[in-house]
């Protein structure tokens, strides 16, 4: 089994840290890849940690995960609500996918609260800003049956 | 600041382990109460770990909670979904709730993907489980300031 | 297997006969009592009967009835329309639930036609009146294999 | 006062028996007209008993029935979800109507959760197979005034 | 006819005054009991003055009200918009119910803008803080015949 | 041209006069015929009048008016509310349908505030009785030019 | 009883016969006027014909009826489909009010498929042109008792 | 400040007392007049009390009362439910408007549930007839601090 | 197994090629026949080709199919989008349908969007005219395992 | 062709610069007609500017600017949400209409984003204040041809 | 007219045959390819056939079928349901586009039943599998005028 | 500060001035990259101008313009109606975004008439063809102080 995690990102959260911090926190994604990384090493795992602005790509990654990785972080930004193909790539996917959002998607606008991602995720965390993604990766870890 | 921190858990929760494993698990409420005790030791803190059918009840011990507690772990179960009463509770907590769910609520029935617990929490951790109860108690000891 | 019917009664019901007749008839819960423990003493079934306002004691007694009754005859009242919790419940329990209705729901107000219970119920029967009691044990107790 | 009840079965209850067992039974129409005759004839009443696939002969037999029956136990099958026509042939009735289902639609799809009967019959009785049959002649055999 | 006006509180009214004043106003529920006790016997009224935030216990209250009270003032907090079961004990009641908010529930949260409560209701009062309670009990009282 | 106007009518009409007359009056349907015939006699026309209760004969005889009327006055009854295949019949014709209704539907039950005739018909008349019908033959004699 | 009959024309109507043909024809207002007063003249009626573009203008002059007039044909205009103001103000007349309109509005935008003004009207004639309006001062006429 | 409150009716106030007395009551408008009169008086207030059919003019009089009045005691009527421009014109006030309707429209159609006065009220009174106005008086007397 | 194909169709399709050619072609349900018969001989497949107005003929065929036919091609013409009964029908059949419409139903009024029966068919042709009943029996024939 | 474009302004605008600036600017409607002539004024075209809080009056205008103007730039404040009146106005129109508001209402309540009258203008400007009535009079005064 | 038809494949559908086989069946792209190339080559049709994740490289895609393809077998995979830039593309094409999906969409989640693309391609095949494509391959051809 | 403008075109706006001129116009994407050009040297800005298929690739831009650019106007074409990643990237930026349309987007099909880019834009220009973004650089250079 791959001792690796993919941490994937989606659409505007390459400008993480710069803009909007009342609502995204004041981590850039160089400073939550940090954290991320520190928390797999404690449970000796790879991360594999990528963003990108267009759908496809994301979808891209995914198919490219399945035998390559222990188990995906997702944060796919604006994607969650209108991706019928994150969807469907997700479920066709034989590892699991945790789906986090930095905010509390559930306390914003109507048209958040509809993820496509969620049916297929293994579990959702949200709401607690770059610490929720080190969560994710704690949960994942602890998924992997001992060697 | 307390150092406790209350789980409390909402209908039918008394059940777990016996009845639903293949959506619930087989951990029973005894326990996910032993698995957060452990957790929250390790941050040295204390825990109040409660179950009650009645939706006053919970309303009552969020109340409670309010200068006892550091922070509340809540798994409001099916009140989840119908509870404005518990909404109100929450938005006039001075202390945080994370919103627990066993199960993947998004991945189930449409009338569990609507939570008047959600805009008022924290954060929501849902899908994974026992473990999930523990994600949050990590979740809100870190938010705690040392002291 | 317990030789003993739940008869279990929701809110407002202690109230029959009482007022408005005219859509709950002129039984009060007492006669209707007194006609389900003949007809469940015909087919030598014990019969516990109760009535509460409260919806965590409604969820309290279907928990002590797995084990403890052989079929549960459930008219949840003005709950039917708003418990997802009693859904729950319900469908947590290893024996059938007949849902019984004193009026016809479906010609009243809009809000009282989608019931909770229902779905998770063995079947319903609404519109007859205390009668629908009756028939609701007899359709039990014939689900009851001979001993 | 007419002694016989009629027995109306719309589209597709003539396959009763043969096709989807785990959802209609393994009693054929047949059987249950067997059924409801016993249980007619103890308490001296006759029955009549028709299926037919077509929605305008449904109505003719409900024209026919009044004057000629004391009561009518229909299962309209997918009617019941579609025709506004069988309401009003029924709210223009003048002995009453009992609505049957084999299954519990409460528990089945979407589109089978409305009845346009349901407002206009008397009661309502489903989910128990052929022996609803049973109860809803028993409901209308006790409707009936005593000679 | 019973010389005494019922004020019935519902959930999470006992922390009024401490939180969240800019909705609900900075008056104590003590304080607004002791400014309708005023009214009341201005207009030689007794008052029983409660708060619960138990659903149940709101019905059970409503039904003793009736021959005990010449009216209530009903405020049910958030059961207001969720609880039928409401809606059914103050239909069976025989005195007139006031509703009463402190905050004007139409200019919130769209889950606030349907009550059960109204349509049962004599009518509705909200927006006027604590000054809502005693124009309620102004209404009531006038609302009795002069012995 | 032809000399004849169909008038066709839908299902349940048959009972009209004998019940429910607070909503469809006290003219029978014979005596509707009667008026019509006179109406078309003062315009020289011939009347085929014609009732079913089955909506694939409604539809047969529409197909059968295309080339035989010179108009057709079509009260569908409840048909109008469910069948689209009679709006395919009509759009299909080449003569001019006039829709009657005895009551005024915009009145009633909202399930019958949407008609699938209006769209394709000439135009629409209800809410005057059998003094409807004889306005709609009125209406299409008008519309004939003279020959 | 007043030998009179008012009617009321609104919003847009002056422009009749200048623009829109194919919707509205090519009769004028004044056209219609005399068609109307013809057909008044046949009964022995006469007739207050009016139009302006004000909502309030036509409550009053629905007010005005009340009295003065045996009947009102009514073209409400764009004002059928908003005017709850119109349904009071009709609802509170103890004359009989014929809704007209020109075009068949079931056969247009979807917006002009709800009426206001149907509900509370004797009854509606639309699709007909200015042959409508003769249409409904005939059926008014004819609901007048013979003196 | 104003020592003059604003009480302004909408359409078809006019009629008050003369029709549907088992909705609106027997008072007339001029009754309604002199019992406000009298309660503003009490607080040494001058009352204007005004009535309108045209949506305009209530527009036209709810900016003159910026300046001219201490208050507004508003019962829009039907223009309660469709106007936006009503909506704005109070939103852009600066002196408190109180929303009074005779009856208590949460248990009328539903049409009239909805308000767009209401969310820019301070507070909304209904229900209570001729009372209601009294209410409204004193509730805005009761908000003017003492001079 | 049988030999035989069905090619069933609903109602107006006996009025094929007549009328409205820019929507469903110039082709009359007698060449249509034709064309299937031939692409069916050249399968070594019968065919036996009907048509009725009628929903329960159409269910009366279904049933018939079922041991008679190895397929059905079926155009259930406007009962494609209002008939559960023909659902029911189809899911009891044990031989695979084909569901075909001569024009893009998703090209056409909403009303058009939804079917009934494309849930439970194998597969759906629509908008090729005659063309598409040809491949629908190529798709059946090919379904069919050689002999 | 005239030489002159209409600016109309529906209700509430005559408030513009003096109330809630920070929605709709600081500009007071004597200035921005300023502004609007100027630049009319640049094209050689002169400018008839009004404002009326009566829908009505709108709709006279309307009728009034055809043939009296070149074109139409229009603010028809919160008539523009719920006016199908003005629809008709301006589809009956034959010269162009521009649709201006001050603010952008698609960032503002739901309850803005429906216009009745954007599908009948030439073009829709939003969101510039004072200055998008200049852009809506440049616009117009380049879609007139030169002479 | 070019000699080419071009097959356009969407999201994930470079997946087939190795997962969801119970969905999609097991033929690879690769397979269908193939099966298209040989129809193709019975009618002497070159074929072009690509797949990608990407949106907006369909779109350039179908940008330049215009010319240089006879006719396009699309199958958008989940951008089918949520892609209006896919709807433009194809109504701005001058060739026609059949869309064809493995499966029965109608038969799948609700969000699969609504498709952008389908309205303006020139017919739909869905759930054949990979004959589908074959069947849509030998309509196109046949579509195109002998040479 | 930047003196240049983006100008930014997302999916089938490249086909511009080829297909469906009776929409879109006859101008190709370059006529209105010349005219936006000379009207922004009228203001002395200069002109970035660009067209994509791809989403991604907008939202890239959109980054890119933060710093670079005084403003931007956007057409984003088929994307406004689905794409809260753009949202969300116009929301972060700190320069202001014109939205514009060619055609009137609200007079067309109902899936156009939302916008996900209105409430983040600073204003909507549409239905001016060309000329629209010639308004749009006008409206930006004008909020752009003078140095």
């Amino acid at each position: 089994m791959p001792a690796t995690l993919y941490v994937l990102n989606g659409p505007n959260l390459n400008l993480l840290g710069q803009r909007q911090p009342e609502i995204y926190g004041r981590a850039t994604l160089a400073d939550i890849e940090t954290a991320c990384r520190e928390q797999a090493a404690a449970f000796a795992l790879d991360l594999d940690f990528r963003q990108t602005n267009q759908e496809g790509t994301l979808i891209d990654w995914l198919h490219e995960a399945d035998g390559a990785a222990a188990g995906v972080v997702l944060n796919p930004g604006a994607y969650t609500h209108t991706s019928i193909a994150l969807f469907d790539a997700i479920r066709a996917l034989s590892v699991p996918v945790v789906e986090v959002h930095l905010s509390n998607i559930y306390a914003r606008e109507a048209f958040r609260h509809h993820s496509y991602v969620s049916p297929v995720a293994l579990g959702v965390i949200c709401g607690f800003g770059a610490q929720g993604y080190v969560l994710a990766v704690t949960a994942l870890a602890q998924q992997r049956p001992a060697s």
